[in-house]
């Protein structure tokens, strides 16, 4: 077999042999000779003719071989990974790791950094003074034996093939692709070893899916594939149209993380009660959602969820200070500057998360490209979600920023990013649907 | 312009600005930050997509632009250039660029390697000791002022672009693409400075294009386009399911070509006559077809084109000696074997051209990959043409051979590269039709 063959194959439209599709994973994993722009012309080719859901599943296994698998059978059943498709504000994670975890599953995450609006987990969590993303896989396994979860971030030693073959997606014009998403996805959970998942797939403007139904098309594929490698997935379709949560930002989130765990209320707080509570019916803990919704309120109001999180920050930062402590010594940026409300009273109709994400890009928040330094402390935190009533004079943002120039340049657009109407508007739920 | 916003339009199937495509050309010749994987990825789009006829004279001028062009104007009008697009046993232009050359035309030919089953025209030069295949553009300037013909190896200077696409589509399974052809023939034909042109369509199991309908699709596109970038072109489909002339290999063709200027009779002969006649009429010597054919064969039987030969071999080599000196000096295999025919009497049917290059190559006459060597003696001499009586015990081929092992690999092939029939069969004339 030569690489040249199997494009010629793709090329014309033919299905791929699962052979063909292990060559590939291989030459993108360094163990063929095969060289980068003979993958990305492949790409090209199965951008354009699609691979079926057989050719999916199995480039998705041969990516999840390319490498090392994480073994989690000395950590007691179940075993649950979280993914989301990102998206502005998200910080579900940092919530439902020591929600779940204390509700009983073993939480062994991987997790990956921010590129353009989409923030990343691991950049979050980088904003803790200390918080340490780079465990070995016998970290990993002895941290989540001792308190129950663990989470790192990307190991180059897992699904290597998935590292180049998104490298060169990303530079090519071929991110955009049903299949190709879902192998990238889906083999690096299963390299993680988890054998319940539970998929977050945003849509709106600020999220990878503009629109219902391609979130409604990816979430279906995924949750397909993932059934047919052997993984029991549940798919939550949620809202990106406004941000998720008050803050955007990384240390404005982990804030944000903390305060869900200890009150749990709003809007985002209800998201993360219905994505564990389904988390709950998929292991079997719960026999139907209202339950476990109940398991979980019962976690974050009983504190065991906060305990968690503290035994959780105390160990992968390794301070011998509180959970509490720890956010304390959250950076904190020089500037602040209040965004005012200037025209009538009304109600907030529009909070585009695709301009606040691209604001909060544009502080030093996120990255333009692959290698820039994140700054931890800028951000952007919201007024008040869809819905909320705003007076003449209130504040609809406050910019967290380093410097004079970066404010000034993000503050034209954080205004244009809301609006108000004069009548009332119906909260949205960040839920929008599981899917059947 | 970003090289990712350019392949996106390309994937939507949408249309090229002349500015894009003279994007993707300079990247290619290196004049923007572009990788490799990045333009394969274009070209995979492209291929898929295609390109119009105005994104493929867009693509063809920028190409021609990449790098240094041939400037004629201090020799002599009409300046007229060849292409084929490759075949078994080829040699026409070692016979057009002497023979027009002595009708008046100046001949500056830049000529390739071969790759595969066919054969180029540099390696067939090559073999004739001490021939020139790396004149400077001064050289050639200088070459065709004195004597009316110069030749060349593909310059790295002239349309570098091509240089890089070329070798990408090779590797990527992109070749065959009727707008990346047409804008990789003409590129360096219009970088040639030439503004008459006879291409030579070739089609059959021995050339690029196996069928009739094919060869005229490329033809007609070829011609399009060449004529929209100004070049007055005229267009042959030519017959290569069986070789053109009864040598195949390099020195082996030399000596044929020569033989031709000589005696002018037989099937090859008669293609090199119609495709300097019409050359004739495309400059407007001739004012019809017949009448470029007389002024050809007078050419070549008055023995002004074998003259033109000998300087040209005698310059070219920097030898004192005649051309035919020269020619007797043209390496020899020490090994040659017959393929005797011992059936019953018959007319031969068929001779696979595809076969007969592909053992040629076997043989060590031709290059799988690019780079190997060449040897230049050793090919394949055919007992006749399609039509041809055969008896009993009579030599169907004669293998030219470097070693006993490269000989016994090769018979079994060239044994079944030929048909024989109990009826006459008609010889098929070379040259197919003039694309009108």
């Amino acid at each position: 077999m030569t690489i040249v063959d199997v494009i010629r194959r793709k090329r014309d439209g033919q299905k791929h042999s699962r052979e063909e599709l292990t060559f590939v994973s291989e030459a993108a994993a360094g163990k063929q000779d095969v060289d980068d722009y003979q993958l990305s012309a492949w790409l090209m080719a199965a951008y354009l003719n699609g691979l079926d859901d057989e050719e999916t599943l199995w480039l998705t296994l041969a990516m999840a071989s390319s490498g090392e698998r994480l073994d989690l059978s000395s950590l007691p059943k179940p075993w649950m990974d979280k993914h989301s498709t990102g998206g502005v504000g998200d910080k579900t994670t940092l919530v439902l790791l020591p929600l779940l975890s204390a509700c009983g599953l073993t939480m062994v995450k991987m997790s990956g950094r921010g590129l353009g609006i989409t923030g990343g987990t691991i950049d979050k969590l980088e904003s803790i003074p200390g918080f340490r993303t780079n465990l070995s896989s016998d970290e990993m396994l002895a941290q989540a034996a001792e308190i129950g979860l663990a989470i790192t971030g990307q190991s180059p030693n897992l699904a290597p093939a998935d590292k180049t073959l998104y490298a060169l997606r990303d530079t090519t014009a071929t991110v955009n692709s049903i299949p190709l998403i879902v192998a990238s996805i889906l083999s690096k959970k299963i390299a993680g070893g988890a054998d319940h998942l539970v998929l977050d797939v945003k849509c709106g403007s600020g999220a990878f899916m503009p629109d219902l139904a391609s979130a409604r098309t990816l979430g279906t594929k995924l949750r397909e594939i993932a059934t047919m490698a052997g993984i029991r997935t549940a798919v939550a379709i949620t809202d990106m149209s406004q941000p998720l949560g008050r803050f955007v930002g990384n240390a404005l989130e982990v804030r944000e993380a903390f305060e869900v765990l200890n009150k749990g209320v709003g809007r985002f707080a209800s998201l993360c009660v219905d994505l564990a509570a389904e988390a709950l019916v998929n292991v079997g803990i719960a026999r139907e959602h209202e339950e476990g919704a109940l398991l979980a309120r019962q976690a974050l109001e009983s504190g065991t969820a906060r305990e968690r999180w503290d035994r959780w920050i105390v160990t992968q930062t390794g301070d011998k200070n509180s959970g509490e402590d720890v956010l304390a010594n959250l950076p904190k940026s020089p500037i602040t500057h209040e965004v005012l409300w200037d025209g009538e009273p009304g109600w907030l109709s529009r909070i585009d998360a695709g301009v606040i994400g691209q604001a909060v890009v544009d502080l030093g928040g996120g990255r333009r490209q692959k290698g820039d330094k994140v700054n931890p402390s800028v951000g952007i935190e919201l007024g008040g979600e869809i819905g909320t009533r705003v007076e003449k004079g209130q504040a609809l943002a406050t910019i967290h920023a380093r410097t004079e120039s970066e404010l000034k340049t993000v503050i034209p657009a954080v205004t244009h990013a809301f609006a108000i109407e004069d009548h009332a508007i119906s909260p949205l739920p960040a839920l929008i649907e599981w899917l059947e």
